[in-house]
């Protein structure tokens, strides 16, 4: 039996090198910069791994990498989903050969299934892993996972835990109180860091957060601080925590700002594989500039040349409000709800 | 019993006056313009008619003055929601005095009430109103009506019609099934007149149309164009129609488009309740100019002063596309989905 | 210049007669009790007060009531949303001159404005009231208040505060940072009892929470336990509370699930306006008494006769899940987004 | 130059054996049933044909039986989309050499993608595809093509025409109107044919009609009905083919419902590669004896021997509208809007 997976595991980025192919120098002196920095585990495969743009071959080379490199410092939870079941399962025999933690599994993309249909995929793999599993729930991207399909699927002794990207605390607290009562060994992982610390107050054991790749520092000390119930300073740090995600969420398409982050700390992560027209590439440069401002603010990084305006609180942030409730305005008018 | 209702409704737009009252001698004015243009009925307290902004006892003297005009001409589709059901049949009540021929009354709204507690709503109306009425359905803004309540309502002799604003053609068609063979006298009319034709095609009865505040002669051409069977030539108009209410609705905050438009045909409707910033001011005054231009093609008014540029098809469409596109994926990125 | 709003405010039920009309010496009783109770203020003519199904003149009544019985006791935040800002205006006097505290004024409602056109609403208020104000922001009822408008509204001095109805913690956060800089006196108040104790968390002063009316003493608690710093003691209370919120809110058409719980602290809430099938009726009735099971685990009823099933936790938010799930799938598949 | 795609295109099913495999002898026949009932065009690899629970070698195979059973008697439009812009680039190249008349590239999908980025991952395909290439626009499941990205995008040569799934059919027309101007040659392709007549009205060349797979007659035949400006007797096919959509597309998770009435017309589809639970199984099985009944009435199949109930019309959309409606209540209840 495996111990609980807890803390800040870093959902992983991949670089590529000028020919856009995987640069494996880079990932392994990435991922030992970050098990160095402080974070309780690694997950390759993730969204922020941009799982979907890797082909099956890549996928499977992306894991071994970063088992090999790890070397058992520190837990892997490997995405393994697949095109369907049977190649979702060989992923997981795989990944099980290689020695990772466990293996999380994003719920069915694409189709939007009913939750019956989520408890039908999940609970088919769940009987024939050879490895531990997360639900991965992300319904931004994917087929919701709904609390009593949670439940259900809890009852498999080999679905441990659930990796949840909704940012939604009322929706954790829920879920905590369903499935605690029949497996107290469950665990949650938050993916959506804004609320970090709140999520950690309610009962998260730790978070799967895409600005650990960035700063991998703070998101491990606000994990400390709130374990040590200094929730008020964890809190400190969860505001500016914020306002980096924000911006490295809100005005670059998932997950450009959060390569361009970790990029400022010194690794070399090339050209995204969706491409980007000039125009956006312009707005990417000058977005890097303010990134750049907020990471010296916490001394990682120092400031650009050219200096730092001052600044606003979430510029961008503001703009997607903006933009946000117009068009739900916009919607409204046209009919659609 | 009275005749089915059919052709184009106009859903009238009321004149203030300088100090924000309703100016009735424009008003006047203007029923009997749209009466001399060919629309077939008027209906007053509709959204278009910003009923919520006004209080109850302006929007029976709104009715009182539109059936005091109208003066038998046309039938009176009278808006009669007020607070709670006793307050609507007695406008209801108020209504069958003045001569409407029947009312229209919106699901309940600001509250967004479950099928049942629609069908509670307009079942204890129905059976105590002196006065046909019909349904109003208009998601947008209100509880949603949807197809097995409207069935179930349609059960009621005094539920006469429907006024369906979401502009979704299957929508209107499985209305039609399900209600045509149980109440082939019941009648269907559609408030989205960008696609008009498409919807006199599938069997809708007429409309309520805020454009035929501004263009009356077109929305009647397109009716009698489907109803002669001349579709294909009601589908030039109707793409005229779409580009000039796209221009109408979308750049402006509902109903101030189709007011500015109104107003280019000879009518002083004065400053709107819903206060404008400046900046505001001055957008939809740029705006307005673009209405003018597209009026001017339609040979109903002169071009501005300073010309009209080419126009490039619907603006103001494209970039509210664009902005409902990036809110989607920004909701989606913010886990709202 | 009046002191901060802080605490818990309850949005008062109104108790209606057997004619349906507002029982008055049953509402001076209740508001008694809850100010015995411990709350910290009254907020009449909320969404939980209907105020939309009362007239004009009932609203009115109802803050002339409230301030009478509370006599200074406990501050009064009354809601003085009408039906444009003359209107608007006029009840801002009138509140001011029954003793009234505050009032907050909901987003304008129905049409759904773009951010420009809120922020023209409420500073074309806040430059004219007498009396302070709280911004009300109900995205699921009225157009939204983001973030940037916020921030400008919050420099009319008039401006005091906000109360926000999303739930949404990081929204919370990000209103927070971007008005506590330039107003630290500004009041945010959090109308989601789910996550009340996260909200206290991250900064809020207080909250308006619909569940005060029916548990008074726990709101209470949770509030002062959070005040202490006590956040863990704090959120076991806050799961039992959100068991109760859930069960109130999501069965019901709201607040119909208060005003049942809220009765079975001994009041004489009356038949609500909107009104009911009997299927309804009679599925209220049995979720009543799980309500009423959940009260007495709290002490603060009896059980029911019949006894209580051993509670599956929030059957129906569970069912609620499955439903919301299973609409957005349909929405897709029906090519809504 | 190619000529212009148009007429119903059947985005084939793929039949499966018992291992869950491609069944090519069944493929095989089934393909060429499809030609000979009347289709006009042949997509394989479409959303209905499930491309993403194939692998890419299984994609890549199915276009090959497809062109290769086809053998030039209809045009093949290829569904191409693959990881990232360099593998579809090498799925059009493969395409191309089987025969592909052309191929259909949905937009990115899983991250949702803004309508700049669209276009960069679309403009990069259009310059290097050695194919003519059409846009997949359905933003149930994918980054939606907006009506100015359609435009910009409509000036490379190779990007020939559109296939929308959206089902709006305001939204057909902006598109039309923006794109005919300058290329008159593109083709613009329905895939919700419970509006497919009014679709052709507004001017579609034809559609890409899940519903042809099993009912293939029905779908040429309100083509034909259209071409020859028959709208009248077109729509009677329409009602009768949306009630039909209704029943294949929304008590099923998609595309199992077109597989079940598919199968009633002769074929072996086999299990899909989704899992069902029981119940599931359960429900799907009473369902298709449903369709089984719509299916007799069209007399294409036999009833059930067990007879058949007199047809409410459209009982699960019916159930469909009640959750949709009742989601976006629960929705709006919990602050997500």
């Amino acid at each position: 039996m495996s111990a609980k997976l807890q803390g800040i595991f870093t959902p992983t980025l991949v670089p590529l090198d000028d020919r856009g192919q995987i640069n494996e120098p880079e990932l392994r002196r990435f991922i030992s910069w970050l098990i160095e920095r402080g974070v309780h585990g690694l997950y390759p495969n993730g969204s922020t791994g941009e799982f979907t743009r890797f082909t099956a071959e890549e996928r499977r080379r992306i894991v071994q990498i970063t088992c090999d490199e790890a070397h058992g410092r520190v837990p892997i939870l490997a995405g393994a989903a697949e095109a369907n079941v049977k190649e979702t399962l060989g992923a997981c025999e795989a990944y099980a050969g290689m020695g990772a933690a466990a293996v999380a599994i994003v719920s069915p993309f694409y189709f939007k299934l009913a939750p019956d249909s989520v408890y039908a995929y999940f609970s088919e793999i769940a009987r024939h892993t050879p490895i531990d599993l997360t639900l991965y729930n992300i319904p931004m991207f994917a087929s919701p996972i709904d609390v009593p399909t949670i439940r259900r699927l809890a009852e498999f002794p080999r679905v441990v835990g659930i990796k949840d990207s909704t940012g939604d605390v009322a929706f954790m607290m829920r879920m905590i109180a369903a499935v605690r009562p029949i497996r107290p060994d469950f665990c949650f992982l938050t993916g959506w860091e804004a609320v970090l610390a709140p999520m950690l107050l309610v009962g998260c054991d730790g978070g799967t957060n895409a600005s650990s790749n960035a700063v991998p520092e703070v998101t491990r000390r606000i994990y400390e601080l709130c374990r040590a119930g200094n929730f008020d300073e964890a809190m400190k740090w969860n505001f500016r925590l914020q306002e980096l995600f924000d911006m490295m969420l809100f005005p670059f398409e998932f997950p450009d700002g959060f390569r361009r982050a970790a990029a400022l700390r010194g690794f070399a992560f090339g050209e995204g594989r969706q491409p980007l027209t000039e125009a956006q590439q312009r707005d990417r440069d000058a977005m890097a500039r303010v990134l750049q401002c907020i990471l010296a603010d916490f001394e990682f990084v120092d400031r650009p040349a050219e200096g730092c305006a001052p600044r606003v609180r979430q510029p961008d942030a503001d703009r997607v409000e903006q933009v946000v409730r117009r068009v739900m305005q916009e919607l409204d008018k046209r009919g659609v709800f």
